[in-house]
């Protein structure tokens, strides 16, 4: 059977994937004739993928997507194709969550102070970790990442799932009806909410009604997540001091946008998974992607991270 | 006996002394006849405390520092004098910490670039902790605080002290003499060395020599400690990246010095202890120094923080 790389696949990998009867192409070399062979896409493209999908003769079958969110995949299509797509929740929970601890340093310490400061002048208003409360939305492997280094640090997490199941890593869960209370107690709240249609703008004007002194909203989850507006009103009525934006709308943000011009602001542009070319994690996908190979080749079957296609992740 | 309260004492720390019969006086209030008469100075005030050891007959027995580092004090004379200097070591540690995580991430994650970045321009080249290992000079409670930090964050930790004797937070303790071999290890440097004559001037030429791809620079012990120029030629050199330097010589640095102009460097002007004035640590000063209040009435006997007036630590 056939597999597109859309990522770079190592002499090894290739060697795995022909002991199960795997042949390779890549987006560079693929013919129109062998789009609809491909059985299997390593990662999205959207060109060769809009042809696969438009193809009524396409055996496509799985796309393992290269990240853990995957809404910019046409869900419904997928599921009316009968198409499985696994995602890569995990891969990139570490980096992720060190840029999350991060920013709320980056704030508690006073560096965004001291980033641009370029003469004399001490500022000591600062916190520890212990001092600011967190309130992580979403308690998949990033938000349990972000809760494991918190208490580390011996601060207090809280965590909000759909249904207030316990996780943990955290020292109290909530339902996403009934998170009040525990929005009450902090200074942080994490916004690591995936893209799906019911999480499409929850941080919108009722929710930040709801807040007073936040000392830093953060946004790992997807911009849809978030009405920035509305963050940039509560941050001018210093209802919240400041904002870390990973995800935001549009992305990329045109030159001159408001988000740019604000010094409570850090933007940091889609990277927070950010890693280095020499990093010990390149692979990472395809050691994920490899633990479905053998069941998906012998009985159309998958092991782990598969998306449920209806809720979206 | 009198005590001169440099820093502020609550109401109830002025009941416990009282009931071991010290009288509290402070800057604003103490009398020149009073002078003399002060046995305890909590805290260290420069004109008063000229005033105290420029009289002979001058009563004052024991000087609680407000930080760790005590070399802004005349070591010999008060030795001279037979006066003991217990200093705060331990009570900065963790905010001390905090920020030195804080300095690591902030390179690490690339929120360097993103704190004066104005437009739309991606940066993924960037670290996890693991990947970034360090070696930290000293470890007392500061360095220790640090290393089990890094640990947390499955990194690796060595640490540097005088004799190379272990110590439990660290994954490998070098002495003094002899670090050459986890130098070669090591993406990270913290100098966390006091100043004394023998730190005079040690992150010299010479050890710059040994330092080739080093990704971070850190300062929290003494400006006294770095010879800067070297720093900034490795840093032109490309033998190290970026610096984060919370002391410096001199502080105040004056304007236009050339350390604000440098894009590489990360200035905190000594506040990497830094916290805010409703924290729960203020106060923290006096639980110290109250431990020693009982054995010092008694019979002169302290119980912990005593500097080695030789040694300067």
């Amino acid at each position: 059977m056939l597999l597109l790389a859309v990522k770079a696949l190592t002499f090894k990998n290739r060697q795995f994937l022909s002991r199960y009867g795997i042949d390779v192409v890549t987006p560079d070399t693929v013919t129109n004739n062998q789009i609809p062979e491909i059985v299997i896409s390593y990662a999205w493209d959207n060109i060769i993928g809009d042809k696969m999908l438009n193809n009524p003769s396409s055996k496509l079958k799985w796309i393992q997507a290269q990240s853990a969110g995957v809404d910019y995949l046409p869900l419904e299509l997928l599921k009316k194709r009968g198409i499985t797509v696994t995602n890569a929740s995990g891969l990139k929970a570490i980096p992720i969550a060190q840029t999350v601890i991060g920013y709320i340093l980056y704030f508690a310490r006073g560096l965004n102070i001291y980033a641009t400061r370029q003469h004399w002048e001490p500022f000591t208003n600062q916190y520890l970790i212990n001092e600011l409360p967190v309130l992580v939305f979403g308690t998949g492997r990033i938000g349990r990442q972000i809760a494991s280094h918190i208490k580390s640090f011996g601060g207090v997490v809280y965590g909000v799932n759909t249904s207030g199941r316990p996780v943990e890593e955290f020292d109290e869960i909530y339902s996403i009806n009934n998170y009040q209370e525990a929005l009450a107690k902090v200074k942080i709240v994490v916004d690591g909410l995936p893209g799906t249609a019911e999480t499409q703008n929850f941080f919108d004007s009722r929710f930040f009604e709801q807040v007073n002194q936040l000392f830093l909203f953060i946004n790992i989850g997807r911009g849809t997540t978030l009405n920035q507006e509305v963050l940039l009103t509560a941050i001018d009525d210093s209802r919240v001091k400041y904002a870390a934006l990973d995800v935001t709308t549009p992305e990329p943000l045109p030159k001159n946008h408001v988000l740019f011009e604000r010094l409570q602001i850090l933007l940091t542009q889609h990277t927070s998974w950010g890693e280095n070319v020499n990093a010990g994690r390149i692979g990472g996908l395809f050691r994920l992607f490899e633990k479905n190979v053998p069941g998906f080749v012998g009985n159309k079957s998958f092991k782990c991270n598969v998306v449920d296609l209806d809720k979206g992740y």
